[in-house]
């Protein structure tokens, strides 16, 4: 495999099976964008936790948000060290060995520090981005925040300075002697399918699904 | 809502929006079963790192492997804090308004120390229902580890006495003055598919498909 670009510093080096690691930021920029949601480490009083939440990358800026009342976002906004992790899970791989089992996967990590966003049109160029990122187009299909709104939103921006992917594609690699065994293997594919859309119990039969709904209804 | 049980500590209660907090084991259990992998928390040398990584759940326990070069297994069997995320993205809530869109989810948070498994039995035992948590039946449809390959794995366990899921579901709700609005709000549901299964390049031709195999193989 190619060398995958270099790692931005030491510590977002894949050291474990080197061949996996990828630095371009187009790669790592894909991933994110694909994912629903990252996983936020962070530690608070001793302990580590990992919260899931949902992002969006803009350019080389992995943007979060939620309640001030957010024991995360309090404590990641003091510019504590945290780590943002997304992953996305394409396939079982059966191998010939259990030895050899395996998933394929495409993941990102992104180390560093947040700082809050306070300038108010910056945070709703945060928040827009957030919209959009669930929905291409919904921005435009619900009501935007109001000011007070705006205040009762905190947005965290994160640098992608330090990230780092790791993907695991193809088939099961078994240890040659194990080639001759008569176990079936392969890859079970995974994929995130977005059904048939649900409307709100309360919505007014007379609205109808817009087009922007319509298009991210698909089968993976 | 019902009081879901009492959090087993203080430090998994579901603080922010406390109705969707559950401390009921077979809640928690579930969503770790349904889940691919757990995002794992951890920290060495002042940074911390999120690594996602396949699990089983035994009982009360929650069973990781992986290489003895491993950095995340090498600092977590030291016995530092350390936390297991799983989450299960159910769907995309589409409020009339910005503020209010939201995830249908299940996620579940385990905080502890996890330990080495050391004994030759305890770790086949292990391995033998990580191979069953990937497909149901694989343990017998593919070669089980070699003495060898046992002492080239490393088996942690982690008690989950202190532990939490969190829950979202349903439609959206909205400002009470925001029904009137004519935007579109409902839920985009997601479900993880299970594909065709891919037989590896390698495999002889006249080796069909198991029905472990194909049992797992399912849409929605």
């Amino acid at each position: 495999m190619a060398t995958n670009q270099e790692p931005s510093s030491p510590r977002v080096n894949v050291r474990r099976l080197p061949a996996r690691g990828h630095y371009d930021p187009a790669v790592i920029g894909a991933i994110l964008d694909e994912a629903l949601l990252v996983h936020m480490g962070f530690e608070a009083h001793g302990q580590v936790y990992v919260i899931p939440t949902l992002h969006v990358r803009v350019g080389d800026q992995l943007i979060l948000h939620g309640s001030p009342a957010s024991r995360m976002l309090k404590t990641l906004k003091e510019g504590v060290p945290c780590c943002a992790t997304a992953t996305l899970v394409d396939g079982i791989v059966l191998a010939r060995s259990a030895f050899n089992h395996s998933m394929n996967y495409r993941s990102v990590v992104v180390l560093g520090v947040a700082r809050e966003v306070v300038d108010r049109d910056e945070k709703y160029t945060a928040l827009h981005a957030l919209v959009e990122k669930t929905v291409v187009g919904r921005s435009d299909g619900c009501r935007m925040p109001s000011e007070e709104e705006l205040r009762r939103t905190t947005v965290l921006t994160m640098s992608m300075t330090e990230a780092s992917a790791k993907i695991r594609s193809g088939p099961p690699g078994d240890d040659e002697p194990d080639y001759a065994l008569s176990h079936w293997a392969g890859v079970l594919p995974i994929r995130t399918e977005i059904g048939a859309p649900e409307p709100d119990p309360r919505l007014d039969p007379s609205i109808e699904i817009p087009a922007h709904v319509r298009r991210k209804t698909h089968r993976g």
